[in-house]
């Protein structure tokens, strides 16, 4: 589903940008670059790194290094986000100042709602990896996002940090891209794609599983499994449990198969290997 | 909000092992670890891996050290999954068997779901760092789940991807939890008002599963429409179809008695009324 809409997610997303301040660790840079990249974001803006450009970027961001082009640096933060409409400070929540704060996965959906529909520049302000961003620079967001952690022990690193923010982005992307299609949906049951193997079978109908069940019970009943005359709650109990897994047609011929053979087996007009009776 | 709850989000998140086979670098494990605590998930599994212990899981591990001696180490997927009832192999998209297939986000919503309806125990199970799971591994599972990222640029490693899937359960556990405190939920199997039945049976585990199929099989063998030389793609096809339902007990027990009945037919070990032979 969500490979029709490629092109809308990446513009979209290609309006947000990512900006660490004063990041330490090379290996955070790398790692952020790779998350961005696999959520297909693509902007990262680095204010006043201790320490640029580094071996370790390259290698963390291994498979990324074509957004190590396209980073910015800057001395301030100011100055990252100074054509941005909409600035989210990320925070953890014991202590920081008193502003409007949402969790990462409205927040995001915030973002993406304003890129949509008015076209807006949305930056994601990171801190250091000791004591994340100041006062001063919280203050320059418009809201502070959190992610909802483990109270007891909530320390996400600043990589882990933007691997969930620009996974809820891409998210958020890829549903407003999916309601924007008019949800081109299938019948069809989603399974892992295989071109060579045609899984997606259309589901079967509530018609054909009235064919189904009387099917199914007139093979117990020859099997001697279901008295006809005193079926109790078996016809019911299988229709709960086939009804629960939504057949596929392929699956639907297959025991329908099943059935017939052994119905054709008790009939004795199956040659059966095993009986050795008549052939 | 999240914080009212946070003891009914850790009960439930208790239900939820991660499973890592044959993992390699014990980096990943470390940063599993950490992955998990955060979002308290606590249990992790290993499956035969590659280096264990290693002083750079412990490095990795920073502040999370007590979910070391909480690891459980088994030599087969089979061993680690016994007794869940829900599992989900996770895949990149392109090179797995076809299968039921969800997004991280709505297989967190099943899975807590499930555990709070039914406290079923629930697996998460992620593969080699190079080539993920296998074929045989990943029917083991009820469900393939993936994380849908930038598809020019998949890869997220495995610490990464057991972020994101740990974030999305325990989003998914908050919010059960905030919806819960309006809700009195029973654990019992949604089904309609009926005192004099009793259709609350608890589901199979895998390890009862394990059991099914040969039997299912052996049965389809004995009518001589599964070949046992050249099954082809029969036996997984069912693994999947069965997979999709979670059986309860009774359901369990009553499809094992007609694959019993239908190889007694077939031996010619139960007097069929319809043959007229013998009697």
């Amino acid at each position: 589903m969500q490979d029709l809409d490629q092109s809308n997610t990446s513009s979209n997303l290609g309006h947000i940008r990512i900006v660490m301040v004063n990041t330490t660790l090379p290996a955070n840079i790398g790692s952020a670059l790779r998350a961005m990249k696999t959520m297909e974001i693509s902007q990262l803006v680095l204010v006043a790194p201790k320490t640029y450009p580094h071996p370790d970027i390259d290698a963390l961001a291994a498979g990324a290094t074509d957004l190590i082009d396209k980073i910015k640096i800057v001395d301030t933060l100011e100055e990252a986000i100074e054509d941005c409409h909409l600035v989210f400070g990320t925070s953890a929540r014991s202590r920081t100042i008193p502003w409007p704060l949402l969790d990462v996965r409205p927040a995001a959906e915030l973002a993406l709602k304003n890129i949509t529909e008015h076209q807006q520049e949305v930056a994601i302000v990171f801190g250091r990896e000791d004591r994340g961003l100041t006062n001063e620079e919280l203050a320059l967001a418009n809201f502070h996002m959190t992610i909802p952690v483990n109270s007891a022990y909530g320390v996400l690193n600043v990589a882990q940090a933007i691997q969930i923010v620009c996974y809820e982005l891409r998210m958020a992307s890829l549903n407003i891209c999916s309601a924007e299609t008019t949800n081109t949906s299938t019948d069809k049951m989603p399974v892992t794609d295989q071109a060579d193997m045609v899984w997606d079978e259309p589901l079967v109908t509530q018609k054909q599983m009235q064919e189904f069940y009387p099917h199914m019970e007139k093979m117990l009943e020859d099997i001697e499994f279901l008295d006809p005359q005193n079926p109790r709650l078996l016809p019911l109990r299988l229709r709960r449990l086939f009804g629960r897994i939504q057949l596929d047609r392929m699956e639907y011929n297959l025991l329908r198969g099943v059935f017939s053979r052994v119905q054709a087996m008790s009939h004795g007009t199956w040659k059966n290997n095993n009986n050795h009776n008549e052939d």
